[in-house]
């Protein structure tokens, strides 16, 4: 997508051999990137959250283990990078499964041929997220080319949290279908909840959609209910960390309430996802456990002063506890369609059974 | 109720004529008091929140009026005054009610009585509202009682904004049946809505809360439904800015995702609120007029540095617009009951006209 009429993806190899990212711990208030040289720039970047979002931490990781390679190729190597970058974010399953793409590749290589083709399995790994985004998009768009054919105005959508293009390689997923859309001559506009505790939709989804041109409005995750009584949302979509066989979506904290006020008003509510996040073995939702982070998120905030500076106040009462759980999971019956790189269906098993047989 | 053992109200008259009010801007962060000497002033406590919450914006455009007569007391200023007063915060019912009653009681005074006449009745206005909220303290703790003989556990109550005493004159609202409760040795546990934009909920429920001794736990606007989902949440209570005679809850924005998380869990959702906030003129909440305030309330937050200094941080991208409305309607239909100070009804015409039988 585009950043001030320039084309990025989140990371992209450089001729020197460096992998190039863009450092998303200080977006949106600054934009830099940042070059991966080694194995333990990659780490690093992934644990201090550099890069982000379970795709691109997959992609991210596979490209350092390939920066690895290139000092060091043999089997312990590999076993010891795969062993640091796994330490990184322990919970991205993403991560795991991206390294455990790029060693099946090199598994059976001399060391001399490793290096090199674990660099084109990283770019393969880049490309395939591409190319999925780039299908829920089409999808998505469909749904949105609908609306407006009826509307005769900018379908108004509403997102939570950020499911773009900065959390993927490129297009993103929830985003996928607005980028699509938008770049089709479709008019859209989008209302973006800010997503507390840790304000991705305010940090990351408005400065995609500003970067790229989308016109957008920024909300508090408070006001979508009365913006959807009042008629002023057309749809929703949102991303999804984990999707249950039986079609619950687990995604950010505060998705569900979003659902709930969706059905009151009857205005449709997506999720769209890639394959990956789809969890065929467990039915029921209620039955994830949920990722408790530190109380730090919510008592305290960061942004810019007046002055430039990026500065870290309090916002809660000293002695006041907090509880901050990351994610909620909303039940199928709410959601009107899963958007995934195959199509839309019904958020159920039927439904994912029509898209997957396979699965069956 | 009290503040470091000391008791205070949330505004009384001096012996200089002046009226002092806690400063709530600045809480929970600095406590301090600030004395309105004039209409002028009163308005900009009110139009800057210095003093918030519907029955304290009431007494305090009462005293406003009367802070206005002192000076000069004919027809013309009363009802220049008025309307200074009233386009302070558009959606709050008491402050009309609250300014109709002081003109109606120096209506047919000569001017040369009014000032004085008028400081009465804003005094009166208070004593009676100290007086609801005790009440529907009252009628509130048996229902949190019931529930206590019930659970035999703590009752977890979820409340969202800041209907306590700071938006009264004491007592609050909807934390007074939770206070009441805990002095009557009732064990309570209260999750708070942090209430963005302003953060109300965390700044000042949290901090009345915490200064009375009440076991809390703050969480962002967000996980309230997946609490419910969870069996966490056994009750919820908020306030009301503004009830219609059909029982629409008009509150807080957002206070309407709850409700709809409470339908969906089956937990029992109350709105408690004086009869000066009901509209009889007004049966359908959604003709409500709703306030837009400045979109910097989104884009921008206010907490305190490490240094202990208050620093405002941007919190949106330059560029990225911000819409910014403070209320939200609750239709009656996902209300269980109405607290009021003659008990609790239905949230209906029907149950209304229960209580108030002299307004059918």
């Amino acid at each position: 997508m585009k950043i001030s009429g320039t084309a990025y993806r989140t990371l992209w190899p450089l001729e020197s051999g460096a992998v190039r990212v863009i450092d998303q711990s200080r977006l949106p208030f600054e934009f830099r990137t940042l070059d991966l040289r080694s194995l333990e720039d990659a780490a690093q970047a992934i644990r201090t959250m550099v890069v982000r979002g379970a795709p691109l931490i997959g992609a991210t990781a596979a490209y350092g283990l390939a920066l690895a390679l290139r000092e060091e190729a043999s089997d312990q190597r590999v076993e010891e990078a795969s062993r640091i970058l796994t330490a990184t974010r322990p919970t991205a399953v993403n991560l795991a499964w991206a390294l455990a793409r790029v060693r099946s590749r090199i598994a059976s290589l001399p060391p001399g041929e490793r290096a090199r083709a674990a660099f084109e399995e990283a770019g393969r790994i880049c490309e395939d997220d591409v190319e999925q985004c780039r299908s829920i998009g089409t999808h998505g768009m469909a749904l949105i080319g609908t609306l407006a054919e009826r509307l005769r105005r900018p379908v108004n959508i509403l997102t939570h949290c950020n499911a773009g293009w900065l959390a993927c390689v490129d297009w993103g997923t929830a985003l996928a279908p607005i980028y699509r859309a938008h770049d089709a001559g479709i008019a859209v506009h989008v209302w973006v909840d800010e997503t507390r505790p840790r304000n991705q939709g305010a940090f990351l989804t408005a400065f995609e959609l500003g970067a790229h041109g989308v016109p957008h409005t920024v909300i508090v995750d408070n006001l979508g209910g009365h913006l959807m009584q009042h008629g002023r949302v057309d749809m929703v979509i949102v991303g999804s960390d984990r999707t249950t066989a039986g079609g619950d979506v687990c995604n950010k904290v505060g998705t569900y309430l979003k659902a709930l006020a969706a059905r009151d008003n009857g205005v449709p509510f997506y999720a769209a996802l890639p394959v990956s996040t789809i969890d065929w073995s467990l039915e029921d939702g209620r039955r994830i456990d949920i990722e408790e982070r530190s109380a730090e998120e919510v008592t305290h905030m960061s942004g810019r002063t007046v002055t430039g500076v990026l500065e870290r106040v309090r916002i809660v009462p000293e002695g006041s506890p907090a509880l901050n759980l990351a994610f909620d999971v909303t039940p199928g019956r709410l959601v009107t369609g899963l958007i995934t790189e195959r199509g839309v269906c019904p958020a159920s098993r039927a439904g994912l059974r029509q898209l997957y047989p396979e699965r069956a």
